[in-house]
């Protein structure tokens, strides 16, 4: 079975002796197989739900692929299951003609393809290897009122978070004619899910680079979420909580403006303080 | 560069027009690529510090060490690189003879080497093949008042935490003449490497199977840290957040007690309630 949430029942004690049974939403969480041409490449524990997007912008993350133009197709492992059923974990994805498969050394590095060097610095230059965008060339800022407002948005569309407290959330926000527009959200058990779902979703629907936009997520800013928001060209992450010390370097390598413990009357700015009027 | 945390200037910014440049801390994020006989296996973002303990701890995980003894040596990589420094982002493990390698199909997998089936049944399944601690036949319960005072026990130990405020934990509590003690406490910006170093830790100071332990972390319980629990063979895993659905499943399957958003005054038991007095 796969769903984004599951109903169960649960005991909840209190310290005075309080017992109550009652029935609790769990967020849904099932591992996903991503294939290229029926090639394991990676699994993940997901949330099910935009699956596609989520495999391109893994891929795209990964710099396996540079949009939906580099696919061909994308579908759950065709054929029918022991069960009868159809395999809604496996995604099998099939390259456009002229689309380099991963190198296969690659395969071992499950999420940290980029970033299997030795230490942080060559991590960064395997990064910068794999072609970002230039970030310093977008010079867009974003006033400080608009961006403290961002984690408030971002919690008022969680869905998920509402009924079970348990998924991270991103959520991408474009400069519009009245300030940021919010253009994607998604939530995950895993916090780089929820980004490569909004990338996924993003390259079909605006293309990259993700020029002038905000990506807002719920936890902390590590080196994977820099990595695939600057992969997607966008100029400015937010984080309400802490960054890590890799996050802030790569940041400041790429031109990318990293706010974190945005907390709705504060925040931090870590990279890129022009960006921030 | 390794350190467990980095010392930054940050620029706080606050609503009401506050500008305050000030030192902020970074909890420490590098790669650590996990080698074994020489040959890589997996890589992990982590906070540098007891990086044996991690190793060891994550390779009890996926069932290819049963603990220390199966170890016979585990180092930074030899040798001095090109900048004349040792290199402490590569551990390499020589398994003890008689130890199986692990098996060359799992090396895409990282770290979710037993949970590449394609259905959460199976993932469950492959964690039964690989052998988990019978967990039923522990038999021991904890006052209700002593596990709710976890959560603020596990806080007080965070060193890192307190500094940086970007960083999980996992504290090892286990039986003691005067209830529940904490035998180790560790933090990393990863939450399952804090488990795996709790883990590496407890193989070598207490042994498996952890028998009426008590494991909390700070944050969600995902159906990997429930897995490397039951690896240990603890049998009670407390989390401050919410429970995945597959997390819960597995707790199930296993006989582990699963309690989530303990809070202090309040906490949900999803498995296991008769270990909850």
């Amino acid at each position: 079975m796969v769903r984004v949430t599951q109903r169960r029942r649960v005991t909840r004690l209190t310290a005075d002796g309080g017992v109550r049974e009652r029935a609790d939403t769990l967020a849904g969480e099932e591992p996903l197989e991503i294939r290229i041409g029926g090639r394991p490449l990676s699994v993940t524990m997901r949330t099910p739900g935009h699956d596609f997007d989520l495999v391109v912008g893994f891929l795209h993350g990964e710099g396996i692929v540079r949009g939906w133009d580099d696919v061909a197709q994308v579908d759950y492992r065709s054929g029918i299951g022991a069960d009868g059923q159809r395999d809604y974990n496996v995604v099998d994805v099939t390259l456009a003609e002229g689309v380099a498969p991963p190198d296969p050394s690659l395969e071992r590095h499950v999420y940290t393809s980029s970033s299997c060097g030795v230490c942080g610095t060559s991590s960064i230059e395997a990064v910068r290897r794999v072609g970002v965008h230039d970030l310093t060339a977008d010079a867009v800022s974003h006033p400080l009122a608009e961006l403290l407002a961002l984690p408030d948005r971002l919690r008022e569309g969680q869905a998920v978070f509402e009924r079970t407290g348990g998924v991270h959330a991103a959520g991408l926000f474009v400069p519009g004619d009245d300030g940021l527009t919010l253009a994607c959200l998604r939530e995950d058990v895993g916090r780089h899910n929820a980004v490569d779902k909004v990338v996924g979703a993003a390259l079909r629907e605006l293309g990259t680079p993700l020029r002038g936009a905000v990506l807002q997520v719920s936890g902390r800013a590590s080196f994977e979420l820099v990595q695939k928001a600057a992969m997607a060209g966008v100029p400015v992450l937010s984080a309400v909580s802490a960054p890590s010390s890799l996050a802030v370097e790569l940041a400041e390598d790429v031109g990318m403006t990293l706010l974190g413990f945005n907390r709705g009357t504060s925040l931090n700015v870590y990279t890129g303080a022009a960006r921030v009027r």
